[in-house]
């Protein structure tokens, strides 16, 4: 079928819906280059104010995802469920839940990005251990999903193109902050990646993309009606991302958090964020009856140890040095660190998760540019967490790094996250929504 | 100054008003090649849905005038006072208006475009006149005014070419209909070309840009507005094009009708439309104290013949056989016509503008794409007018061209043009307002 793109816009333009047909026409056009920039940002545009009906989503997603390759995942026994979180401060969430899950049966087959921000994605925090290999052949991810049960690699470049190239395109085009060109871009991406189920942590706060419960439901109702309409069972968990996620910001400090965790010794918010998303995804995975046996079965994977098994077993399938587990001295090690002491008594009312992102890309932990260098060893330990009572020159955080100008950085930019009242402060409802259930 | 062109996206989007420094930068950064498409585009359709301010709106033109040559009309004497048309079907008048106008002593120093539509602009038109020649040089056009009265050359290359670059891209993005961007491209032109006041004739109905009264008002009071933010007096009549006006729709056809309305035998609407314009121009020419003793002027022209002598004159001045006055045979002469024919006896209710323009188009007379070349003798003229008694039988129109299928096209298209009732129906009214007087 041949379209004309002049008309596309003009018809989304006077608020029109676009065909299933017109869609995947200009997406590939688009891939292929037979379609210029000058068009598709001036439609992007057209999209912002005109918005995506249910339908004209689910196909901008569909288009998408097949775009490139998609990922085969029938080879693997059971049901596949995939996480994602839609990124925030200090989310160590996957390396804790997916191998609470994994120890119940639910096979993990996850790709995962690197990160541009904060910190670095996830596959940058596992190379962090060494001798970890984030780039597994196709046969090689398939076989460790069947024996250890689960595997985490880099995103490959040939899925999704469109995505990537569109993103780059709304980036230069003030046309990022549209829900539903949010929610195709992350559905495609999971949905070409293969799972059978998906579990979404959809961060609401300051330091997230969506920063009021509002927005953060609008787009999680988006993303789970779009996994339904692709015959995806997915689930959105709405979760707190107003002060960091546990206490640790970083790479290898995020990992040496998340080991914690799955010792039983990890902060009190990640742990029960990984129980009850972990509970989720066993549920979703069809090995247990409800989301809150689901829970139990992840309560009882990290009691036992299961957890930590298995995380043992992952890093070795990998390549990684399995020792870290015990010895945390294996990590690379920040040269310099410097204390941030609270200069008054009282109550922490506020961290501000914004701020502390930030501090942590100033003390090396995230890049800037896609060339830029991370220092796996730098970041930021949280002594305190909001509701936390704090005495004057009590220590507030820890700020490390190889550069010592960085991390002084760093250093700086944190101290407008912290507030300290006299009043006491409860500590943020954890998960404030769950949806798709 | 140096801005960031996605901020200035995000600010329009937003609702924001853009300053005259940032649109001055991304224009002339969209001219040098520096900002891409991409971006305008997407800006452009901001601006479609966010409108643009009085104030933006000048600035805005104010940029597209100065971002290549402008046109010092300084060495040529007197008030010189320019006329534009939107655009239309049988819109000869500029050939009726700026011999009359001229005549009484308005010195015409006029740029005119070449057409893609319905028939060729006024320069694809003048170009019927054997000898005739549309490019001079500066002086020779300055000249030319000073001694003739008047001239009409084509318009340059390097006048306004962010209007150019931006009407291009509007093209194929869907953002041509927008009335902010429409009035700063007509005027960033007519500010260019550098006569002292302006005469708007802004064309209203079925085969015009603005098809309804209050569309064209409201194109038209940002025009004036334009003007007087620029400092020159510009008046905008709106005139009507439910039918074709005058007779004639062609090139050398309507060249003929020009000069027949000039010896006093020209259709009623041509004939009264001209004298008003051109009473105008004789107005804000400084040469009649109201517009009404303009008027007067321009019938004592139109009257006396100085209008057509003034007509012969410049033909001669521009290298043209002057003789066409007199013998219409000198005009390039079409082989083939064709009549179309009443079916019924009654009244004339509609001749539809937009079906003769493309009746016309398909005899020849009109370029589909710029390569297109014109059959200047092709064309339509009409027997009768809206409001006109008709007997079945009787002919509505001759289509004459050299092509004797084209002729035959152009019939067949024109055929759903007419309508014939058995009430007597009024003739449209001709001026339907004037704004800026």
């Amino acid at each position: 079928m041949n379209f004309n793109m002049n008309d596309i816009i003009y018809k989304k333009r006077e608020g029109g819906e676009l065909t299933a047909e017109e869609i995947k026409w200009w997406i590939d056009g688009y891939v292929r280059g037979e379609i210029p920039d000058y068009q598709v940002s001036a439609l992007l545009m057209a999209i912002f104010f005109r918005g995506l009906s249910r339908e004209e989503t689910y196909m901008l997603t569909s288009a998408m995802r097949y775009s490139g390759d998609t990922v085969d995942l029938s080879s693997i026994r059971g049901i596949k469920v995939d996480k994602h979180s839609t990124g925030g401060v200090g989310d160590k969430t996957t390396l804790v839940v997916a191998p609470l899950a994994s120890a119940c049966g639910v096979p993990i087959a996850k790709m995962s990005g690197r990160g541009l921000g904060f910190t670095g994605g996830t596959v940058d925090k596992m190379e962090s251990i060494p001798g970890f290999r984030t780039v597994l052949e196709p046969e090689e991810f398939m076989n460790q999903v069947n024996t250890v049960g689960m595997a985490v690699i880099g995103q490959s470049g040939h899925i999704t193109p469109a995505d990537k190239k569109l993103y780059a395109l709304r980036d230069v085009t003030a046309t990022v902050d549209n829900f539903g060109l949010i929610a195709s871009s992350i559905m495609s991406k999971k949905l070409a990646a293969g799972s059978d189920a998906i579990v979404l942590d959809v961060k609401c706060g300051d330091g997230a993309f969506m920063e009021n419960l509002e927005d953060a439901v609008t787009l999680a109702d988006l993303m789970v009606d779009i996994g339904y309409d692709a015959g995806r069972r997915t689930v959105a968990c709405i979760t707190d991302m107003s002060q960091p996620l546990g206490k640790a910001v970083g790479n290898a400090l995020e990992v040496i958090e998340a080991i914690d965790t799955l010792k039983g010794r990890g902060p009190e918010d990640i742990t029960e964020l990984s129980k009850k998303l972990a509970g989720i995804m066993i549920f979703l995975g069809g090995r247990a009856d409800t989301p809150e046996q689901g829970y139990e079965l992840a309560r009882e994977a990290l009691e036992s140890g299961t957890g930590l098994t298995q995380m043992r077993l992952f890093i070795e399938a990998q390549g990684g040095d399995e020792n870290v587990i015990y010895d945390y001295s294996l990590f690379p090690q920040a040269e310099y660190s410097e204390e941030l002491k609270a200069d008054r008594s009282g109550f922490v009312s506020e961290i501000r998760a914004r701020q502390i992102g930030l501090a942590s890309q100033k003390t090396g932990a995230g890049r800037e540019t896609k060339e830029d260098e991370i220092d796996l060893s730098a970041g930021i330990i949280l002594n305190k967490k909001v509701g936390d009572r704090v005495e004057e020159g009590e220590v507030l955080a820890t700020f490390c790094g190889n550069d010592p100008k960085k991390v002084r950085e760093g250093l700086e930019e944190a101290r407008k996250a912290f507030e300290i009242t006299d009043e006491e402060v409860s500590r943020p409802e954890l998960i404030k929504e769950i949806i798709g259930l």
